[in-house]
């Protein structure tokens, strides 16, 4: 049998990302987003594309209602306005009632205390996956994002962490991949992490390894996002090539592409 | 004379749409629209790629102001906070003292019960028009949506309703038309239906048969889709291709297409 | 020594917008944003595409902090809901404490009298630029759009008027330039005009002459608008390729076609 973490499951990585890609496209899961406004309609349509159905209303009042019976949550504070504050936190308890897989995406918690504090109480309810860049991790954590205090920081908040640049690295504590694919030109287009997480909170809902679901959903934005650069002549047309790739990904395209270790 | 709903009116239908568009573009009216966050813009750009205005303020205290100069109100429930509910109640009020169309799209109206309750109450303000899919019907008329179903639904409302799908269906309770163009991935790409709601209201502000407008609405709308379709390469292009399509449709182009009956 | 307003000095703008917008690239200014819900990704995507950095949170408890670190700050009036109104204040007074270059547009000012009366509070608070088109300009300043009365108001606010049509104009009362560039297509895409005030800001976050800066970002965005606009097969993709064509602007582009007087 093979340790967590060993050699195999991650060369395996695009092939169970190939497989995770079929049971979304099969089981169409709902995700719900509770995600900022300029990321809205760009996440809806990743979600769209890889095979998943976005719902996002953000009313506090309603939101329980649509978490219930949606297949995964996703929490993302980059427009961080009292209705969302107030309708993360109904969201987040109903998720965990309901055994929902859920993701947090602390955008630019570097940016602001109190978005520091409101992030920190959130990682403390246990999201099952944090999607995060350096400056983020370096503020949520009081730490500079090296891959000890990345493992670290996953064991003790008990979730899976995924810190996305250049290189993407996912880790539970035990096991770590490291993810190269991707495109500088992504960062020039907004929203790319945001939807990024939409998708890895789908894959949390029809794969129940935590940390495999996460790594699977980063490789395969990832890798729509550099057959779209390839594509692409610029940051505008890069934003709609990545939601044709996303919808043509292909297990053939994964393991041709792919480049995790 | 032909009676309503009679086989010529059907069939004369492209013809009718073809006027409607000219009418757009002659007269730019203006179509204020309540909807939902992921919506706005691809809504915004529908509407002026068609020949028509957009205004998508949602502020209650400045919401009259906008709709008592619009030429059509568009009230979506896709994302329902209290702001939006209130501006709603506002607008409608507006649009019925200064007898404007108005057009109802309920969204997701099967997913929530305080959803349902809204949206049947608004339904009671009679609006000219009401779109909706499958789901919906079943969730707002409290039966299935066969075709007697939608007939009674909208003789006893008083209104016209449209019901989208792979084959869109328009009555008002004596005609009743079916419209087989589009594509099916347009259901892979956000708000494409409220997008096409927004287009028939633009229609109702030009057209006084509401039923002939709203049938026409969705006819532009299902046509401009099966064009992009031809020319995307999948879910991210086609959003861009259809708004290209909506511009450059023309009368030869929905006689070419139209499949109704 | 030139006088302000010489020949030289306007005809020199393309080198200035050159010189600009490789400020732009090498510093990322971030660009603060309270805009309106239809234009916030878009603009986002501008700003991007164009080099700086855009935030884009309306939540009046954390804004003070996103304006404190951010090198400019835009105010646009298209959704004017009450967080946006109150958020707009307690920025603007923000940027002043921090002599940070703020720009106001105030969208459908025409449209409301409500919004009238805030737009000229604001206008009282002196920004260093603003930019609207010949109806807002005449809802706000009580006079029509003439050049006399734009250099008078100019003058009178002692900021930068930007006045955005078939041709752009900028005064700062005693200079005055005239942008022919740009295309008609663009005025069938909705926040071209929002995602242009975006990224006079952002030239006002690395060039401190505002008349200079103003009228440099209107060219970029009209140049652009005009190179995207040849490739452009309908309002759709005119979005997309604008964005393209900000990311691939040059000098030999802005000299070849710039067109000013």
């Amino acid at each position: 049998m093979q340790l967590p973490g060993s050699k195999s499951l991650v060369s395996d990585l695009p092939e169970f990302a190939a497989d995770i890609l079929a049971r979304l496209r099969a089981r169409s899961p709902r995700v719900h987003c509770i995600t900022n406004a300029v990321a809205q309609n760009f996440t809806a349509n990743a979600l769209l594309a890889v095979g998943a159905v976005p719902s996002m209303t953000v009313a506090p009042d309603e939101i329980a209602e649509f978490v219930a019976r949606a297949d995964a949550l996703l929490v993302n504070l980059g427009t961080l306005d009292r209705e969302r504050r107030e309708a993360a936190e109904v969201a987040i308890e109903e998720a965990t009632d309901e055994r929902r897989p859920w993701v947090l995406d602390p955008v630019f918690v570097d940016r602001s205390q109190q978005r520091t504090a409101f992030a920190k109480a959130l990682v403390g309810k246990k999201p099952w996956a944090v999607r995060l860049n350096g400056a983020e991790f370096s503020a949520l954590a009081d730490t500079a994002p090296m891959d000890d205090a990345l493992r670290r920081y996953a064991l003790h908040q008990l979730g899976v962490l995924a810190l996305t640049g250049a290189t993407d690295v996912v880790t539970d504590g035990s096991r770590i991949v490291k993810i190269k694919n991707g495109d500088p030109l992504m960062s020039r287009v907004t929203a790319m992490g945001c939807a990024g997480a939409a998708v890895l909170a789908a894959c949390l809902a029809v794969e129940g390894d935590a940390w495999v679901a996460t790594a699977a959903g980063l490789l395969l934005f990832a890798v729509a996002g550099e057959c779209a650069a390839q594509r692409a002549r610029g940051p505008g047309s890069l934003a709609v090539e990545i939601l044709d790739a996303l919808h043509g990904l292909d297990r053939e395209i994964l393991r041709t592409r792919a480049r995790v270790d």
